[in-house]
């Protein structure tokens, strides 16, 4: 059994598209996104089409950037959580190009990036596309309360973020190196509340960590940074009490995609952080990517988590069994 | 852009696990199965946790079949109909193997078995199993009405299979040879009955079939057997008109596995044949690799479909759109 795969051969970054709806355009980050929404409804008559609009729009623009057309593309490698991945099926409906469906929840951003990497590492494609998105009404009305019941949300739940992330790889030379990729295993810590979905996932990413670390043959200061995509603040707390508890100190490097999107000033709303497929995906690919491009960061580890329930499993009694995948980014021209 | 890879370096199916309930066992391909269940609850409490049964089996015995443990595998890429893929999620808790999550609707068997190939061919894997499921219950009730409405189903409406369907591809040579894949493009034919998701998935199997035999250089007659996954009675014939109409004649060699599980006096139950995930993986892991085995077929492509849409975007009047992979197999000492 093989988790961790080295990308000798050559795998870059060659463009990146990042969209973000208007909570997000008010939180840390929106200056390094592409496009930002001040509509959740992003022009459209309803939530799934405004996801569908983010999601063809981070397609698009990470096309623009890397100066391809379809014709360019081996495959698309897309998720999303609205059941059974409509939002990715009906944009891509719009494209002229083979398409690989997968599902990952939010740990989907990094599952398309590593398949997409793993396939253009082995030959067999030359460019790719990977792309997610989420959206904060469309995804809590089916995973947890209709909007309009006015739930009272806990300290410990999470706020989908709104937005989309797309990330075309290629085999041909560029600024950011995908270096290597752990595919995760899904692990069940027996969690059942899916109002706290950070410490339900923080073994996923505890266990991919360590077998990436080890895999490589590193230790956690090999990177500058190990980021998770969704933990969170209840979750980030323990999944450095896990790590901790193995011997793996990640306390100076390690943060969260899910507490870095939104401002403290949001807390009230977003209470402990951002979560979702498009979490990971808009800060890795909008603001980490800026941090390798200008030197600030010279090796990441991002590991995007999923909790992997649907509201039928919950009603049912059972647990959350997650998954984390995790892609090493570098910079190319550090030495 | 590039559709269809032909897998130079040699793919091969070591194993397979099949698995069907009670309506299944009483249909044509019975005695080509691993395992049959004469409870649609294959012992469990719900409809959900028999499918996970079926699928673990699924798994379970393709391994023992392979002589494989979860460290002789590279990963396992898994995935279902039921909302957010909790199927494969709360199976995959209990295997420790690196998992790869995808969507596909009824395509998912051919689509896992050809991402894994691909990197199996490229060096980057040297087995790893592909597996989905579907549970007539489960799904009927997901996607259409709850069973207990008693609904009239049309004549065009299709049945979903209940059953599993698990293959283990290796570097290994053996009996039977991926030969290549085609990946599918989303085609919307603007179909919007749900009650005929035949009709609406024919456009894009006669896209990927035709796709498949221009990147390969051959014509229909190349081929043993053109088999397609679950367009059933109604959608089969929508499939050999649009391509007579393009100068394709497949009415001597296509047959459709939605058309071949159930038995003739089963139809009032099952009007216009078998569907779901299960329907193409058990047909084809079961029969099919029978008939390469004992050298009734020697060249076989089999052309999995999928219907992309879910019930929401049904409500929100939206069409279906499809997706069809393609894999083509071999016997290997074919002369």
């Amino acid at each position: 059994m093989k988790a961790t795969y080295v990308l000798d051969n050559g795998v870059f970054v060659k463009s990146e598209g990042t969209v973000i709806g208007p909570l997000e355009k008010e939180g840390n980050l929106a200056q390094y996104m592409d496009l930002t929404h001040d509509d959740i409804y992003c022009g459209e008559k309803n939530w799934e089409n405004a996801e569908m609009r983010m999601y063809q729009q981070a397609i698009r623009l990470a096309m623009e950037k890397g100066n391809v057309t379809t014709n360019d593309l081996d495959a698309v490698f897309g998720g999303d959580l609205i059941n059974q991945n409509v939002i990715s099926h009906y944009v891509l409906r719009d494209f002229d190009v083979p398409y690989i469906g997968m599902f990952g929840a939010c740990s989907t951003s990094m599952e398309t990036l590593l398949t997409a990497s793993l396939l253009i590492n082995g030959g067999q494609m030359k460019q790719a596309i990977a792309v997610t998105s989420s959206h904060n009404k469309a995804t809590e009305r089916q995973y947890r309360y209709p909007i309009e019941y006015g739930n009272k949300r806990p300290d410990t739940a999470s706020f989908t973020v709104t937005g989309a992330g797309a990330v075309l790889v290629s085999k041909d030379v560029s600024d950011i190196r995908v270096k290597s990729v752990t595919i995760g295993r899904v692990i069940d810590a027996k969690e059942k509340n899916p109002y706290d979905m950070g410490s339900a996932m923080a073994p996923a990413a505890s266990d991919t960590i360590i077998r990436h670390l080890n895999d490589i043959g590193v230790g956690p200061d090999y990177y500058d940074m190990i980021v998770t995509g969704d933990l969170s603040e209840y979750g980030s707390k323990v999944l450095l009490d896990i790590l901790s508890d193995q011997g793996y100190n990640l306390q100076d490097i390690h943060d969260d995609c899910g507490l870095m999107i939104y401002s403290p000033k949001q807390k009230s709303t977003v209470h402990a952080g951002g979560s979702g497929c498009a979490c990971c995906a808009v800060v890795t690919y909008g603001y980490l990517f800026h941090l390798l491009r200008t030197g600030e960061l010279n090796r990441i580890l991002v590991v995007a988590t999923g909790a992997l329930h649907n509201p039928t499993m919950i009603l049912q009694k059972d647990s959350m069994p997650c998954i984390a995948h995790a892609v090493a980014f570098e910079r190319v021209n550090f030495k």
